[in-house]
Parts: structure tokens; C-alpha cells; sequence
């Protein structure tokens, strides 16, 4: 190849933190790199905004134990993390009722705990059945894919069954989507490559114990400037991506450019909306056909006092009535900025989404009132982040697989198609849907492509 | 509006049987329309090719009772139909067992047929209940929409029960997936809205009886003609959709265009490719992240006799072991030129697109040989339509709602979102995924764009 002809050795398209990881790691052996960002800013589907002089993070913001990258990344790049506010009481709204329990288990009567307790060792005996890095090689898994969640966690539901709305609360939380609408291997093969249901769930001692000083996205961007100048374009959307046997052209918005590779590392759903030529293999273009975004909104009030600490409630809470599925207490680091967070998410996302801006509030605090106490009705802040919304992610937190997919389709997540790599978590073969799964990605894509040149 | 900056009233952005119907309608309501076609040809998911000197149909073919636009459609347009071959006897494979069969109950024991009765009976009574025009109202969409076909089937099946072997091809014929990708409420409500599982699966009396002489495509073509000349832009895939307070403007590979008002009539998930200006409403993106085109090749063989017919065979054949789901007799309406039709649908259209063109070729002329001879293994031509390559139709028959789609987001499907209105087969309110439903849904955008204008 006449390398006069190039811009760089590899092309990234997308900024987020698969993609400017990858970008170190291909700079690190030695290619040169272009990374393209649809949005004016990096980060992906982390995006941290300050609200009364405080940093949130309105997209992914917590890290745990069993995400190794993650602590050592945010070390290497001089960050700091703060653990997630815990100390106090948590909250449980069933029907409208609300109880206050400390340690892990919820006040529930014994029979509830026994379902509860099933219901979780299912999905923890079943999961170890299936393979992190190729869940579609499971052994039952065109069975698994064949069914949704709700289907495998029948026998039929009861409506208002605790042990399914909880059920529903967690599934929604964790992956923007109702349990009807997820493929079960989707669903264990998430839980597997994760260590499990518990690390998912639990604050302390899992996923959610950790959060950045600062924000979540001063790692892509971190990573970014380590990249050098002019390594990054902005507002540079890619539009269509063309392959012939000397390279790979991506034409985006901000111009074209042209090298050997290519890591195409946004969503699954968004990197369909890519024009390629020649036309992707037909099992790549029906994952990109198949993979949805899930529905998440993050709904944030920032208040003078952390009034429910006073109250000894830690602000987390778990929800099934309302619009709300999980609270936490998303204070700042400092104190400075006290702060409740919610997430609403799948069905009552969708719902929440359509109605008017006032409404929503008046509806968010209501619900925070009837958790943390009438204070909660007058923040200093409020504000929303519907992902919905998000051009560039077509929703969050991650994409599910459709019922059929993972087993059909699986395959073509990593294999790479000609001079195209594929990152971004949900090819993850470890913690997929995490930040951590989307470091780990960008270390695989970057991997393939050193060896590839 | 200041008329005189724009190039239509109307815009229509797809030039299959929905688009080409919408702007005939649109000019009759007195509106000027241009249509932009992304291909170098009209007719979208009609495309007639010659072969051995006959016109076949490698995409859509079939019309019958039940579908009344059609006919008045195709006799305004001076094309004529003719019956599909149906006389002789029928075959059957089950498990590598050839069972040849006249009139419509296939050879099977008692107990088979009776679960066979059970299930379409199931199918019929359930689809009763659901809404054809809105299915997200049927009183139990949100619990049909959760599972899977593959779900509401079970008591569970056993591997080669046979009447789960049939159902399987019927479905992966229809619907170019298999019943563990399609939602349970997607099926019923495709059933209701054809008004029976019978007319889908039966030939002579069902949606398979007639053919039209010259072709399917001939449709699309002839209603351009009376557009008028300029009407249609090929070669213009549409890039992006801006509106503004004052009309729309369409980026196409061929040109920009602007007009009062836009119809999109192009597959769901070939429609979330556009970008939209602005962003659109959540439920409408998620439901073009949402609907995956099913995987269909057709496969077609030529001879110079009609073989089978001397051997007393129609033609017709079910397999439920090969490649192969279904056959017809595809012969020409002048017996010029003898053809067998195959389709291979759902997973093993899959698999069958990814071994190499020779392999492919030898294996439908073996299973070919298997059912109806061994003259089947001397065509005089052999060709394959694989729709999962076709960048603009992303695959066939039809559009599948993946579960927990149409319950939550089928609203969208055809709420014009400001200026932009939605036509195609899968937003028809009857005869969904059909020519018919396609003519329907034209009718019905082109009604609101004028009501509008």
C-alpha cells in the first residue's frame, strides 16, 4: 500500500471509551491513529455534565470489584474514586408501601426470600453454563435464545407478584429493557460474564461501590489527550465506510479519510446506520439489525442538605410502583453537592419519555417525597437525560439482543469484515455492558488490528 | 410556504409497490409528488428477472382471495393473472421420508393431524381477539408481546415432533425467521390481519394462487408510468431528512430535493439508516431498532420439461429436513419455461448464505432430486436470490417486531412524525407483510399527506 496516500495507519470510529482505548493501545504498538467522534464531545454513553457546580455524570458513572481495567486505567491517569454513599437505611416500595431495612436483605416474608433466593440461584446455576466469550457455543443455547425472560422465569406470574416486580425493577435497571423483550442466553450470558446476579445488584462489594472524582468521561477524554495532537476530529459522524484492496475510507460529516483499518466502535444499532461498501456480510447486518438500545432515564436533584442521611436513609431505594426503579445517593465527592439519582428505565422509561417536561418533575419529586420525606420536593436542581434521545446511542445503557440473535447471529460480533474491526461493550467478552467490557474491548480490536497490519 | 423553492408537494423516498401506490394516489389528490428510489430499478421487494427467456418473480410473486386491491390494481394496469400450478399430487418430507399426498391434509397418523388441528385451531381463536389495525390494543398484547412463538407453542417440544417440525417451515417461510425470534403478538396479529393461517399456507383458494403474467414488478412499473415523466429519481438512496417550520428537505445519493411533506416507504429497519433532522421521537427510533428483516433466499431451477408433472406431481412440497421449506411449481404462464421454485427461509437461509455458491447449488439440486427425481439434477438454469444482501430491502419477506415491540412501540408505526409520514406493508392495517397490505398502506399515507397539504 502507498502509505503517502493514508491519514494514519487505523481509523476509530467513535470516541467513546472502547474507541480511544483502542486508539492508546494501537498507538502504544507503534501504528499511527485517527479517531472519529460523531458527537463535539468523547465519552460515548459516559457524558459528565456539572449541576450546581458539582461534576454528574449523566451517563455510566460506577465501577466495583471484579473490573480490574477500570481501577488500574483510572490509576495510570492520575484519577481518583470515592465509594458510593451506603451508610444508613435502603428503602423497598412494594405497592406503594414503603419499608426501611439495613444489610442486604429486604424485608420481605420468609416465602417471598425463598422465591427471591430461587429465582437468583436459577439464574446463577444457569449462567455458569455459559461460555463469556462465545455464548452462542452454550450448549442449550438456541433453546435459551428462543426465549424470553419472561417466558424462562415462568411458571405463569401472578400480576403483582413481589418476586417478579422485583424481578422486573432489577432487569429494567440493568438493562433498559423489560424482561419480555430479552433473549434468556442474552440475559445469562450477561450475568455470566459478569461473576454473577450479585455483582450486578449490589452496591458495596459490586458494581455500583465506586465512582470517579470528576466524572466518568475525563477517562476518554484523558485517554484522548495521551493520543496527541490532531488524533481526535469532533463532530465528525461517519456516514459511509468503503473498503477496496489498498484501504478503508470512512466519509464522515467533518471530511474523509482514508487508512489501512478501521475499528468501528460505537453501538450496534448505530453502526448499521453506516453505508458500507460492499454491502456487510448478511449475518453482521442483522446483528446491526437486532441488537436494540435499551430505555433509560436518568433523573437527577441535587438539594442544600443531604436531608435523608439526617434521616438515616443511605438514598438507595428500590422501587416498583412508580416511574423510578433504583435511587441512590449521588452526592459529589465532597460533600459540596448533595444529590438524589434515579433511574427509570424500560417500560416506564418509554412511558416517562412522552409526557410533558413539568410533569415529569412534578412526578420524579413525588415519587423521591414518598421515599426520602417532603424535603425531597424542593431541589436546588433538577434535570433529566433521556438516552432515548441520543443520536449517537439510540439509547442506553446497552444493547439487548433479541430472542434468536446471540445464537444466530453471534458470531459476526468480533469477526472482523475485511479491513473493519468491531469494539464497544457489548462485544465484550468479559463485563460486556460495562465500562469495563468496553476497555476490554478496545484491548481485543487494538490487539487484532497490530496484528493484522 | 413559498412554493416556488419547492420540487414537489410531496416527496415519496422508496419506490417499491407502497411508494410508487402512495404518489399515484397523491396525483390523483391533485398533489405533484417525485419519488426517490434508492436502486437503479422500482418494485423494492417485487424484482422480476429473466431466466432462460421466461420473467420470474425472485421477490414477491403470489396474490390470491382476500386481497382485493390487488386484483382491481392489476387489472387497471392492464396485467393479467394466472392460476399457480396446483395440479397432482402433493409431497411431504418428514425426517428424510418422502410422502406424496393429494388434496390438503397431508398424510400423517391421526394423533399428529389432531395436534396439527389443535394448533392452527389455537392460532385462529387467539388471532381473533387481536385488533388488525392496532394490535398494541389486544387486550393481552403486552403478555403475547413477551414471548416468543417458539414460548406459546410449548407444552415443550420434543427434538422431531413432527408437528413442530411443520410449524417450524410454515413460519419460516411466512416470516423468514424462526418462531424463537418472532413475538407471539407480531405472529397472531399477521394472522388476523390476512384473516387466517389458511390463507398463508394454502395455494389454490390462499394467498398463493395467482401469479401475474409478466411479473410482480410490473406493478411498481406501471404505476410510475402514470406519475408522468421526471416523477422518479433512481439511484437517489435518501441520506438524510431535514424539516423545518417551513417544509422537508430529502439528501439523497443523487440530489437534494425539498416539498411540503415526505413518505417514507422503505423497510423499518432501512428507514433508521436515514438521519433525521430533527433526531426522531423515541418510539419511532426504537421501533426502526426493533423490526429485523427476515432471511429468505429463493432458489429456482429451469428445465426443459416440466418433470414432475409427467410423474403426477404438482409441484408442491413441504420439507422439514434440507435446506428447503417449500416448493412450487414455478413454471411461466405459457409452460415455456418449467421451474421449480424453492424457498429456504429463517436459520437455515442462514447457514445456507454462508457456504460457497457451488456447495449451495449442489445441495438444492440434490434435495430437489430427493423430492421430485433425479431429473432435477439437470436444470438448464440455476439461480438464487438471496434478499439478506440487498443493502436496500435488508432482507425478506417482511419485517419481524422483535418481542416487546408492537405492545409498547406500535403506536409509532404510523404516527407521521411532523412532516414525515410512514407507509409500507408493515404498517398496513390489513393484509401486513403482503403486496395487498403494501397498496393499503400506501392508500392510507397518501390520505393523511393529503389531508394534510
Amino acid at each position: 500500500m502507498n502509505s503517502s496516500n493514508l491519514d494514519a495507519d487505523v481509523l476509530v470510529v467513535g470516541g467513546g471509551l472502547a474507541g480511544v482505548r483502542a486508539a492508546a493501545k494501537l498507538k502504544a504498538g507503534g501504528a499511527s491513529v485517527l479517531v472519529l467522534e460523531a458527537r463535539d464531545r468523547l465519552g460515548g454513553r459516559t457524558y459528565t455534565r456539572s449541576l450546581g457546580g458539582g461534576a454528574f455524570d449523566f451517563g455510566g458513572q460506577f465501577i466495583g470489584p471484579g473490573q480490574p481495567r477500570m481501577y488500574q486505567l483510572i490509576q495510570e491517569l492520575g484519577l481518583k474514586t470515592f465509594g458510593t454513599h451506603v451508610f444508613g437505611r435502603r428503602i423497598i416500595e412494594l405497592r406503594g408501601k414503603i419499608r426501611t431495612y439495613s444489610g442486604t436483605i429486604p424485608p420481605l416474608g420468609p416465602i417471598t426470600l425463598l422465591h427471591l433466593h430461587r429465582a437468583l440461584a436459577r439464574s446463577g446455576r444457569w449462567s455458569k453454563s455459559i461460555p463469556t466469550a462465545d455464548p452462542w457455543n452454550a450448549m442449550d443455547a438456541s433453546v435459551l435464545d428462543g426465549l424470553t425472560l419472561e417466558a424462562w422465569q415462568r411458571p405463569p406470574r401472578k400480576s403483582g407478584n413481589v418476586v417478579h416486580r422485583l424481578s422486573d425493577t432489577v432487569v429494567r435497571t440493568i438493562f433498559g429493557a423489560d424482561p419480555g423483550e430479552i433473549s434468556t442466553l442474552h440475559y445469562l450470558w450477561f450475568v455470566a460474564s459478569n461473576g454473577g446476579l450479585m455483582p450486578l445488584v449490589e452496591t458495596k462489594g459490586g458494581f455500583q461501590q465506586d465512582r470517579i472524582v470528576g466524572g466518568a468521561q475525563q477517562i476518554s477524554e484523558r485517554i484522548a489527550a495521551t493520543l496527541g495532537r490532531d488524533a481526535v476530529v469532533l463532530n465528525a459522524a461517519a456516514r459511509a465506510i468503503r473498503q477496496d484492496e489498498n484501504g478503508v475510507t470512512v466519509e464522515s460529516a467533518a471530511g474523509t479519510w482514508r487508512a489501512r483499518r478501521v475499528i468501528v466502535s460505537i453501538p450496534l444499532a448505530i453502526a448499521g446506520r453506516i453505508a458500507y461498501q460492499p454491502y456487510l456480510p448478511v449475518a453482521r447486518d442483522q446483528i446491526h439489525q437486532r441488537v436494540a438500545m435499551g430505555s433509560t432515564v436518568k433523573v437527577f436533584a441535587t438539594y442544600e442538605r443531604a436531608f435523608w442521611r439526617e434521616r438515616g436513609l443511605s438514598g438507595e431505594a428500590v422501587g416498583t410502583s412508580g416511574a423510578i426503579s433504583v435511587t441512590f445517593d449521588n452526592t459529589t465527592h465532597d460533600g459540596a453537592v448533595p444529590c438524589l439519582l434515579g433511574f427509570v428505565a424500560g417500560r416506564p422509561a418509554r412511558i416517562f419519555g412522552t409526557i410533558p417536561k413539568e410533569q415529569r418533575r412534578a412526578q420524579i419529586l413525588d415519587e423521591l417525597a414518598c421515599l426520602f420525606g417532603a424535603a425531597a420536593r424542593k431541589p436546588v436542581h433538577y434535570e433529566e437525560m433521556d438516552w432515548g434521545g441520543e443520536r449517537y446511542s439510540g439509547g442506553c445503557p446497552i444493547g439487548n439482543f433479541a430472542p434468536g440473535t446471540l445464537s444466530t447471529f453471534g458470531d459476526a460480533l468480533r469477526t472482523p469484515v475485511g479491513r473493519i474491526h468491531w469494539a464497544g461493550t457489548e462485544s465484550a467478552r468479559q463485563c460486556t455492558g460495562y465500562m469495563e467490557g468496553a476497555v476490554e474491548s478496545g484491548d481485543r480490536a487494538a490487539a487484532e488490528v497490530v496484528a493484522a497490519l
